[in-house]
């Protein structure tokens, strides 16, 4: 049965999050009802992030597996198609192996976390950015987030549904940096936990404001207690641009 | 009477142009409907530029006349308060003489023209950019731009409708840029004719498919004739950015 990789970016506001659930718009949901209106297959798809409702992403990462091997480029044009009043698109598509797995293949996930940091509220990028209007101090949260990078029990950071195994992780990048009007979080793992990114981003404002120091990021971290993180902040700014495989 | 100068963004896709119409949602309309639930007046705004329907701001310049010298954060903050469930947002306000007039004192408008260039359709950047597939070939664009550089009549880029008096203006900048998965057009003038940057930014993706040469739009800028002009490129991915003043 081949097997075919999507690359796909979708505008997470109209959708209920990535997993498909009865009876609500999900990302899952359109890109099979796509599947089946493009060739009668009743299809389930698996992908590397289970975005939570609002999320964004410009580098999600799904297979399928179709009856019949399509050309690439078929699949994927077809697939646009018939999501274009959607806001989800391929952006690209490749067959691949059988044993190759969106989600368990995955070797890193990459999140990009954009606040508007201005004191005009957004007209152009509602639902898209988090809008904080006090400036923030880039450096302090860099600072902050250095103390994340690792591996730790990140249980503070940690939500109280998550259903991983463990709360140990590695961090492998934790970088923020001003871009325009914008402050841009970027953070690299192997995988992440339960908003784990958004519990992050919300502490490392709270130092970008000067309510916390970046020494207080690290107390959190070791307290290894739900409750001393800081505000987790809101799915609008939450983007999966990137999943990494082994070549 | 105190006057404000209001910087303003917004999303064009809600509204029906910048300029108020009987029945319809304009970006004028939502401004003043906000200006009378903030102080009880009823006014009427100026702007640098009518933007067409569907058509973006990220720099657009208008002024307003108040009964009552507000500081001008508060008229911010308050227009922005009562305008937070549209698509129009009050970027910066100052107090300004009274003989500044937002349209007649600008002594230049920045257009930016977005165009996305990739095979995969856009689904975070729907209705804000222009989705063309084929790749575009940037230096060909900037050579048939810099045809349009300088004073010309512009009758060619000009809509039948356009109500200037004459069709002779003076192009500043014309500079055609590859953004990550973008062509940028940025278009420079004192004054525009109406349509006019999107029928050049139409014309010269022809330029950039290889359909034009980049003197056929020296070609056609010299016939100043209407039908010598390539396809006019959709509102989607126009922005009115600046507007400029003299000191």
């Amino acid at each position: 049965m081949p097997r075919y990789r999507l690359t796909l970016e979708y505008d997470g506001r109209p959708y209920a999050g990535f997993q498909a659930q009865d009876g609500l718009p999900t990302v899952q949901g359109v890109v099979e009802t796509a599947v089946t209106a493009f060739c009668g297959q009743t299809v389930r798809i698996a992908a590397a992030g289970r975005t939570d409702s609002g999320v964004h992403a410009t580098g999600q990462v799904a297979h399928v597996d179709l009856d019949k091997a399509w050309p690439a480029s078929t699949v994927m044009n077809a697939l646009n198609a018939h999501m274009v009043r959607e806001g989800v698109a391929v952006l690209a598509c490749e067959a691949v192996p059988d044993d190759w797995h969106a989600r368990f293949s995955a070797t890193g996930r990459r999140y990009l976390y954009r606040i508007l940091n201005r004191p005009g509220r957004p007209a152009l990028e509602r639902g898209k950015v988090w809008h904080v209007r006090r400036p923030l101090d880039v450096a302090a949260m860099q600072a902050g987030a250095d103390h994340l990078i690792g591996h730790h029990d990140f249980t503070t950071f940690r939500d109280l549904a998550c259903q991983s195994k463990s709360p140990e992780k590695t961090l492998d990048v934790a970088r923020v940096s001003a871009v325009g009007e914008e402050v841009h979080l970027v953070f690299e793992a192997r995988s992440f936990l339960h908003r784990q990114v958004r519990s992050m981003t919300g502490t490392l404002v709270e130092v970008g404001l000067g309510r916390w120091s970046p020494d207080d990021v690290k107390t959190a971290l070791e307290a290894r207690d739900r409750t001393a993180c800081g505000p987790v902040s809101p799915s609008d700014g939450l983007y999966l641009t990137g999943v990494a495989y082994d070549p």
